[in-house]
């Protein structure tokens, strides 16, 4: 086929390079290839039997052709709105970030589709901002609703506001025109709703958690509206799939990453810096981040044992982040583990200009390319860590493209399916975002939650002995 | 004068709110302020003889009105584009997110100056997106660069490309028009370049490290170009400077904010987050990354023994990350210390549109004002994390303006200081930075760094036994 490739780089963080106290030794790699080959195994035929929904996403034919037919009724609209938070949210961003121009908003001759705002905040002053723009706007404007449940408070905040924005100006029947709904297929308050105002709905597959649903229409109607191939989004991750499936731990990128985090996590280095050396790529790290966490971090083990566990997932960005955290990463306590993408090709290129007579010092800039640049700037930074004995992963995408973009979710999310198997949690739950959200209930005065809302009191008053 | 305020709030921090394990005790309070205390002292007297700039620069009233009389020059313009990186760059986007719409870029309607772009990278396809948009408008856009030497390479190089592109289209005349340089008084490349060409220029104070310097001519152009009120900015830095200068602990916020960090990291937390809940603050969250990483992640202490110190600071977003990272938060480790900022007056406000009839589960959010929800999710939050004994500090700001943006600024700039003196490092170098530098010189083939290049040969090539 010839498409592009994601590589999965893994030497410097190799015994070889970085000596026995903090790299893995060949001894130590055979060890965690005899403990992950099981795990491996164990979760492709869980994934047979169905238990591991995310795993069947790339190949949902029907579903990207429902998606672009969507898409296609929408071609009328000029600003794309979606409201949602959490995983369906972080997944929309880092879409159009990695594969639309960074001026997309900003230049309507650099994108193929309507403007793209994603809404996963419940901010006053943000909102009313954008709702003042958009009021001029609203007739060319569509709003995609993402919530499982619809019960999600923030998401259903910014919905109700933006009914009664709509209703108040065009009238009822104009929620119809307006709204995508992206839900349930059968229960649950957006459903409910979609049935009565008759919106068009498109659907959160079943047993498929937020954060693994980017590859499903949370994530692929935003992007396809925007242009983005999806199809070629999805072929992706079906490649990826067939190296993650690979009981072979050492060809199976998924395999040797989770084992690599776990390595190190047992060995004091708990927090996990993703660094990518390009902007596109940067609010990937952030779809990572809460992939990681809200997977990895749990305080029980499967057999109900307290354990306390997790990485913490930190996003940097090269180069930038070399003038704000690298003194640190060099520096500080050597508690880290650095995943760095790096781009081969950036398809496009900014030749830098000469360097004027009074300043030979720059002239090693003169005429060179800027990717030449970054990526000098990439490997001078992974060599300085090294120096300083820290471990370096490096996810090398030969290009940014629909299917490297596909397989890099595919490869995360494995790896994610792995580092839980490892750790021996359910990598799948969310269970203490619950107490946060029935206290959100209690302090907005939800009747049910009276009780919690009394046990709160004392705590919300501001104590002034500790107030400086 | 009735400015608003800022408050530093710890309640949360302590023993009689978390329990003796997890907090902090009267006692370890009392030992915290006899060890702080002679600091504060000697920090003062450092400050007296000169030797912290920084502290100064909320009373640069003649700069100030230098820094307005050029913005005054510049209004014709209608884009002001930043040029800078690290220190150079993360105050200028903080104060703007703070300080401006949302939707500044976007509308018109909502800006008093030009739109603002801050470039901090190298990155090809960013800037060829950018630089692609550009020419239409470069006749009405001015360039601010800003480097103490002129020798960083992101910014250099932005820079040449930038010259090249105003004299290819408007002649070497047109740079005295498009640019303003931010540099040395005296020395520099940037300074020579600057005196060649005849550019306006403003002062990066002699003795002011990059990450101490928003306060000066690096981060109020830009500020007072987009019609950010400069002087009350620095109004509320100097207020809070009478604060932070307070010799007893327990009325000197940044003593105690510095305290409780060194505090905490001592007993393994060593990850300090940052969780403003709004919008224009996240990107305080970002200065303050490089704030804390750069100054406290050292090596060294000041007796040049080996101590590998410094807390690793982490952005989040409420609520936002809610649905991201709090699963982590309160079941992960218990090694964090959560820093939340908190508004209590947001000036505007959203009202929340009502619930329809078939979904009265979300009647309690029927027009409610946006500001409480998002403020009763912080409360809930910190609320959840207590009761998963995890330390919190709030940063309350009564209003979000330049006063109590100035006294944020001021605060974080002080307790780091004082964070350094607890650590005994300097928490002025940034010495780890070098060897990236020096390696990117080598491998953009600058003849005196030809042996390091070779060094770096066998590295930079990828060993295909380790890419999967």
């Amino acid at each position: 086929m010839g498409q592009h490739q994601l590589k999965f780089y893994y030497k410097n963080v190799t015994a070889g390079v970085l000596g026995k106290e903090h790299g893995i030794t060949e001894e130590q790699f055979k060890h965690l290839a005899a403990k992950s080959e099981p795990l491996i195994k164990q979760l492709n035929a869980d994934r047979k039997s169905g238990r591991i929904r995310y795993r069947d996403l790339p190949y949902q034919d029907k579903t990207a052709e429902q998606v672009k037919n969507i898409a296609e009724q929408f071609k009328w609209c000029r600003n794309f709105v979606v409201l949602g938070i959490g995983g369906s949210a972080l997944g929309n961003i880092a879409l159009q970030t990695a594969l639309n121009p960074y001026m997309y908003n900003l230049d309507a001759s650099q994108r193929k589709g309507p403007r793209l705002f994603v809404f996963d905040n419940v901010d006053p002053q943000q909102m009313s901002s954008f709702l003042n723009w958009l009021d001029g706007e609203l007739d060319k404007t569509v709003f995609n609703v993402i919530s499982k449940s619809g019960r999600t408070a923030e998401t259903a905040a910014q919905f109700l506001t933006v009914c009664k924005m709509l209703e108040g100006k065009f009238g009822r029947e104009a929620l119809k025109k307006h709204i995508i709904a992206t839900t349930d297929p059968k229960e649950g308050t957006l459903r409910k709703i979609v049935d009565e105002f008759g919106l068009r709905s498109l659907e959160v597959p079943d047993g498929v958690g937020g954060r693994f649903s980017v590859l499903s229409p949370v994530g692929l109607l935003s992007a396809a509206i925007c242009g983005i191939d999806i199809v070629q989004l999805l072929a992706g991750a079906a490649d990826m799939d067939k190296k993650v499936s690979d009981v072979n731990f050492y060809k199976n990128p998924a395999a040797v990453n989770a084992a690599i985090n776990y390595h190190y996590y047992n060995r004091n280095k708990r927090i996990s810096v993703m660094m990518p050396y390009s902007f596109a790529l940067k609010d990937l790290a952030d779809w990572y981040r809460q992939l990681w966490a809200e997977s990895l971090g749990k305080a029980k083990d499967l057999a109900g044992k307290d354990v306390f566990v997790g990485p913490t997932p930190v996003k940097a960005l090269g180069a930038t982040d070399q003038h704000s955290q690298v003194q640190l990463y060099r520096e500080g306590p050597n508690d880290k583990l650095f995943t760095f993408l790096a781009v081969e090709d950036f398809d496009i290129d900014v030749q830098i200009g000469p360097a004027p007579e009074v300043a030979l010092e720059l002239e090693y800039l003169t005429n060179q390319k800027m990717s030449r640049l970054l990526n000098s700037e990439k490997l001078a930074t992974e060599y300085a860590l090294i120096a300083s004995q820290r471990p370096c992963i490096t996810v090398i995408f030969e290009k940014i493209c629909p299917y490297t973009i596909g397989q890099f979710i595919y490869l995360f999310e494995t790896s994610t399916s792995i580092a839980g198997m490892l750790f021996g949690i359910n990598a799948y739950d969310q269970p203490a975002v619950e107490l946060g959200k029935e206290a959100t209930f209690a302090l907005m005065g939800k009747s049910e939650y009276a009780e919690l809302g009394e046990r709160i009191k004392p705590f919300a008053k501001i104590d002034d002995q500790f107030i400086i």
